[in-house]
């Protein structure tokens, strides 16, 4: 039963993941979505859109990661992808959080997750490239069925995003090429400035 | 890209649970949390407490059928485990729910996750039962953290959670025992009637 006891501890630390925000609008934009909402909604097109990643995933493992990609954020909290000072101090803050609330599990399921974690950041393997697109195309598709609130709210110019997405096409050339032409069409709705 | 566009659709319609409200308190009795919160919740637990199943359970699939598993709530709404005359239409509305959304989808992709859910519903494999259970047990898991609030509130008996926790234990003993203890101890606290 203690191994019980520790995942249901780290079970309850995550419920406070529900109550970090983010700064994407939901669809209909009447509110910002929240990082387990996020982390849902990316789970889901894991294995929904799996045949679009560039090669070959496997999908638990990718759902697993996107799932738990943001519980670092329980402790350093939602760094905003255009906030520059606070992106110098993010790998700090995230590292940190990680080694605490990892460590609260059962010393294999600790190892399984916080490698999972980390191999989403080094951005390396199919599923971490896959993992990260999705982290990135998601919120293109709210932004744009929101009518690009966060954009306009944000000031937030075609470069920045540009650069956000880099290596967006890394984890799937069909979902880069997708959100890609919805960028576009808010360059011309005045949505993300030039 | 016909496809792709479905798929889209469908994800952003799935937004929309965002904005289902449950009964149950999160953990810190803060608020109440919502369907998609939830749903990520359960999909942690299928794969992280997957070995406390009573059977063997294909984990993949397990997590695909809890993230959906409420998509239905998008047109039905959230229907009280306590509430005896919504519960009366459940089931109708549902199955309406359910033609309409898994409608957006591509044809395999449609058929594929309406059988999830009947699955889910039908609660004869291994996955529905264990899927099931943990539907059961997380919000015994945040009623408890919370002091036993939503319990509170709706003046909640033990007859009624026996009665919905009656097939708990055919998804997982382990899970049932531990959240069976969780429910006596309210019980004494008062956060239960008796």
């Amino acid at each position: 039963m203690e191994e019980l006891e520790q995942q249901i501890r780290f079970l309850l630390e995550l419920d406070k993941q529900k109550k970090i925000g983010r700064q994407t609008y939901l669809a209909d934009g009447s509110r910002k979505e929240g990082d387990a909402e996020h982390a849902w909604h990316l789970a889901v097109m894991a294995f929904m859109l799996a045949d679009y990643a560039n090669q070959k995933i496997d999908v638990l493992k990718t759902v697993k990661m996107v799932l738990l990609h943001d519980v670092i954020e329980i402790d350093a909290g939602d760094t905003y992808a255009y906030d520059t000072e606070a992106n110098k101090t993010k790998r700090d803050r995230e590292v940190k959080a990680a080694d605490r609330i990892y460590g609260l599990l059962p010393e294999r399921q600790k190892q399984e997750y916080r490698a999972l974690w980390d191999e989403f950041e080094a951005m390396e393997t199919p599923e971490a490239k896959f993992a990260n697109t999705l982290d990135k195309v998601q919120p293109v598709l709210l932004n744009n069925a929101s009518g690009g609130r966060s954009w306009r709210e944000h000031q937030i110019k075609v470069d920045q995003i540009m650069a956000r997405n880099e290596r967006t096409h890394e984890g799937s050339e069909t979902l880069w090429f997708y959100i890609r032409n919805l960028i576009e069409e808010n360059i011309k709705k005045g949505n993300i400035g030039t």
